[in-house]
């Protein structure tokens, strides 16, 4: 039985165009890393780029580097290498910050355009923008030194006020939180909804639906062209969490006219621990992207300290303070990776592998031991497959021991992440297989699934 | 002339305990490099260190590093080694984001303070605190999914609202959008004041005060004791922003019982570009720190993943989203040049250098081609000196072509920065010489002072 599937990994990995790109990276055969879904491996192009940023740009042309080394315009130009793994065209992407503080930017600002209403008639697709929104969207201009406080959510007539923000119910907590802080900083009330009633919950209140492409815990991905056009049919905003989809699967988010997107770059895209995170606001938004958080580097003249805020056109209008260049910049090498690599084939890649490693599962393992919430249909399934097993912490310990490196969400839930530019076939089985056998073999504290 | 100043620059050079120190960073001795107080130089301790969090931590190690490698916990461990040469007892700095970030978290949770009043007795001292403040600090439990909007700045009585932000009028750039964003969103009034009027500005209606500590420009001291002080005795809250002050000269912000503080780590303390910014809450405000970014990794048990936000104790609660390691790694080795350095000592030296160097301009310079706007007295000089001259960009495009390297501030500022860990005596005697000699030729847009 495990010489068979053995034999058939082998062949599926001797196929595999993409088996090749593994060399671009810092692994060793006596791991299986299963957990490039939290943190993405070492590419080789990281260190030696590093040395040079900071020995050569840093300690020799130290401040010259700025203009010199291409590092003030870094955000927007390592913005765009990520923006063709995600579907944006050029412009629209800016690197910076952590997922969070994007959340924040993206929350608030999709509340005050979708409290706006509809003006100059670029609103959602077939929506029913509310058109009378009490407040325009507050320009640059308004810089004297009363700003009267908050945006008030009352609408006058009979138009519903769009005073509430939706947020997945299974999303990955910090974003609850932020959107929570969002709310209460805009006068809104946030309501939690199961991702697969957005479509359905979004109504004439609603000013933006906060949800996560792929659920970090059971792999499940959501119907982004779906919710999508469903929040636009409603009138209002979407912002799209692609922290567990990005450089896994195509997202898409120019052809699904996604308002604003924002990820992490660690996990499939190898950008090293906390790395920056990333901010996508569609091109036709960005005119009235209003940011809470209206950084010195989001000025149209950063340098001409003026005492008014003046937003920058485009991308960069979605920055805030100085770029943190070392780990931008070894962002930008890691995606060296990348080069010649189309996502289509690491979707196909990544299914192929999260299949064959359930078959395995389902081969080696005892009946009754684990139990996968991660969905069979291919597109309802990120790159990840998650398993309830009611040990799951002693196991995942045991099989970490093993070399076999997932990660445990508690309470009971195994997670291995499937990585295709670096993971293969013999990978997945040989994780199927040491998994069976610390199941087998028993933690002490093993139990059926419950 | 010139061989006594020089000859007198040997002598003090001689004499210089700090001028050791230089030993550990990278610099050449073509360059007098005068723009530390934008961009630090770099410490050979950096390099090192990076290509072992890279190669081992990271590239082998991988997502155990999060633990073995302590690196969940460097936002706080690096803090209290940034904490130290400010003046502030562990426990209380945690570093991450960028500096308008901090700016935004701390204005908006002094804003909530001040405008909860003095809850437990533990109000500003000598304050005649407000205690009727409408609203309470909305605690960690108030997640139920209706935070029921904003917090109303009107209160009940005749006990004035707390609804103003000042903000130094002098302010670099950022602080004053970010501050303008936090009134915004909570429903407060901002108010520029000169930071000179700050203290006797401070009212009943004042929330908060945001100053620099140096002003970017002038290298003008502002009087934190002194400004500090007033603020708490009209019942308000100070944040300090400490760009130009940290490292450079004692802060002594647990002495002079400072609220919050907010800093860069790439001026004086020599982190890198872009690298990570800093947050002090006192901690007896911790308690009440309610920030407005309350990322997952502010929770209390941030791997509970909890749909409830319960904020963690201490300093982590000023933390947002996943620590930009290789950046915090990169300012962790660069504070090593410390080791052994007081900040005594640093002020001490460059106040002496500031003053050797007006001493080298005033000798050499042709009268009336520039006037320093940095303070002669020691009390209010950081540790820059800025120049007025007509053609200030064409003369430090000069400068810095014969090696001598400052900034240019416009409209007609030259900019000078002393940093005494690696700036010596002989160093601000040639860069006046060489200014007076590009002064002296002209630039062909040279003209007296305006």
């Amino acid at each position: 039985m495990s010489e068979q599937l053995a034999a058939e990994a082998a062949r599926l990995d001797a196929a595999d165009e993409l088996a090749k790109i593994r060399d671009r990276f810092a692994l060793d055969s006596d791991t299986v890393y299963l957990d490039g879904n939290s943190l993405g491996a070492l590419p080789h192009s990281v260190a030696p780029r590093l040395q040079e940023v900071i020995t050569r740009e840093w300690g020799q042309l130290r401040i010259r580097s700025w203009d010199e080394s291409g590092w003030w315009t870094a955000p927007e130009r390592v913005g765009d290498r990520v923006g063709r793994l995600i579907g944006a065209a050029p412009g629209q992407v800016v690197v910076g910050d952590s997922t969070s503080v994007n959340v924040f930017k993206a929350v608030v600002a999709a509340v005050r355009i979708a409290q706006a209403g509809g003006e100059d008639g670029a609103g959602p697709t077939g929506g029913a923008v509310a058109p009378g929104g009490a407040v325009s969207v507050r320009g640059a201009g308004d810089v004297d030194g009363r700003n009267g406080g908050v945006t008030p959510p009352g609408v006058p007539g009979d138009v519903p006020a769009r005073d509430e923000i939706l947020v997945d119910a299974t999303t990955f907590p910090t974003d609850g939180y932020i959107a929570r802080s969002a709310a209460r900083l805009t006068g809104c009330t946030l309501r939690p909804v199961p991702p697969g009633e957005i479509a359905s919950a979004a109504g004439p209140r609603t000013a933006v639906a906060l949800v996560n492409h792929v659920d970090y815990r059971t792999g499940r991905l959501h119907d982004l062209p779906g919710i999508t056009a469903a929040v636009h049919a409603a009138g209002a905003r979407v912002v799209w969490d692609l922290c567990h989809s990005a450089g896994a699967l195509p997202v898409g988010l120019d052809a699904h006219g996604v308002d604003f997107a924002v990820g992490c770059t660690y996990k499939y895209l190898n950008g090293g621990p906390g790395s920056p995170a990333y901010l996508y606001v569609a091109r036709d938004l960005q005119p009235r992207f209003d940011s809470p958080l209206p950084g010195w580097n989001s000025h149209a003249d950063p340098f001409g300290m003026e005492a008014d805020f003046t937003p920058a056109d485009g991308a960069a209008r979605g920055r805030v303070g100085t770029p943190d260049i070392l780990s931008l910049l070894a962002l930008d090498a890691a995606l060296d990776v990348w080069d010649g690599v189309e996502i289509e084939d690491v979707r196909a890649k990544s299914l192929a592998l999260t299949d064959f490693f359930l078959r395995c599962v389902g081969r080696y393992v005892p009946a009754g031991r684990v139990a996968s919430v991660t969905p069979t249909a291919h597109g309802e399934r990120g790159s990840q497959v998650s398993l309830r097993c009611s040990d799951a912490g002693a196991v995942m310990t045991e099989l970490i021991r093993r070399g076999v490196v997932g990660d445990f969400r508690r309470p009971d839930v195994l997670r291995f992440g499937f990585t295709p530019l670096y993971t293969g076939f013999a990978d997945a089985e040989r994780a199927a297989r040491v998994l069976a056998e610390v199941l087998s073999e028993g933690t002490g504290t093993s139990e059926g699934v419950s």
